[in-house]
């Protein structure tokens, strides 16, 4: 929450009192819009606001515009990463990857995959989206550098191809279930030990 | 095209004769549908039969309802997975990984990603999906069996675990778009790689 409280704090409106719940209510509004099948594109402050029970007014007070609240709400949605022990590279890269398709919020997995064509389109909505998984993959990376300095991985690993190779069957699986059969709880130690076994230094 | 044939061929109306101009346009109103926003709820014969300019009986008479022509249609947008060479199970699986996340139609990138809320929420459909992209898992699983037996990969390999290493990856690069920079021809040589190092027999 901590993006949106620095929005109320932001000295827009000086002797306004800020208003968590209204804040509260405008992202609440603005994830289900989204969940119910409205897109970015037609997403409006108009709806967002008369949703939240709020005027515009109090929208533009808190947000320049749609996209910096569409981040927020995002943001929001995707929650905050897990902070890993740093011991071990394989115990963190399973707890980084047991977080990867799920969401604190159902609403995530409506609004997540849908987003992907309206996002790609342009230039603007990829960075706005990039920038709401960024924090989850910045961690994983830190985590892969680390294991590079420390020798438990290859001294030549391409990170960027590590982190597809980690995340990508996860999202198959917990986005995509491709296999329902398949354990869920031991899939993050699976795909780690079988990812490893390949970029492990030997 | 060949289930749309073998539907158009089915010996419903006797004596009408088969149009395959017909099954085209309302294959493609029904992928326009899907395109531009329409949900699977909310998709309908009557809009389908307006979009292809056709009755709704031309549709009846060739598919059962709105799943049946949902499922060749989407098929028909995945298109027919490579034939692989049989030589080499590394060669075979940077040909098949050549086209997870591409399809022959531009509309399948608007379609393919929002579909999945949808098919998840009930058992038909979430087999409707499954089957429309068994095909091509079905071609990698062959792949993957194979090297089990020419002793290329490990014994004891889990092939469903080593479906999901080798497109995730894929799919995160060419669906989600995670590094742009990343040159997209190199990239099925590059995971199949990564993912033989530890996966292949040693």
């Amino acid at each position: 929450m901590s993006d949106m409280t620095s929005h109320a704090d932001a000295p827009r409106s000086p002797g306004r009192p800020r208003s968590t719940r209204a804040d509260e209510a405008i992202i609440d509004a603005t994830l289900d819009l989204l969940a119910e099948g409205t897109t970015v594109e037609a997403l409006s402050i108009e709806a967002i606001a008369s949703r939240a029970g709020v005027g515009k007014a109090t929208i533009y007070r808190r947000w320049p515009g749609k996209d910096a609240l569409l981040r927020d709400a995002l943001s929001i949605l995707k929650g905050v990463p897990p902070e890993p022990a740093g011991r071990s590279v394989r115990d963190d890269l399973v707890l980084l990857l047991g977080t990867v398709g799920r969401n604190a919020d159902p609403r995530a997995e409506k609004i997540m995959p849908c987003l992907l064509p309206e996002v790609n389109r342009t230039r603007d909505r990829y960075e706005l989206y990039q920038g709401v998984i960024e924090p989850r993959r910045a961690r994983l990376r830190e985590v892969l550098h680390r294991g590079v300095r420390t020798g438990e991985l290859r001294a030549d690993l391409d990170i960027e191809l590590a982190l597809a190779l980690l995340t990508g069957p996860m999202l198959i699986q917990r986005v995509l279930r491709w296999h329902p059969e398949l354990d869920d709880t031991v899939l993050p130690e699976r795909v780690v030990d079988a990812v490893l076994e390949g970029i492990r230094a030997r």
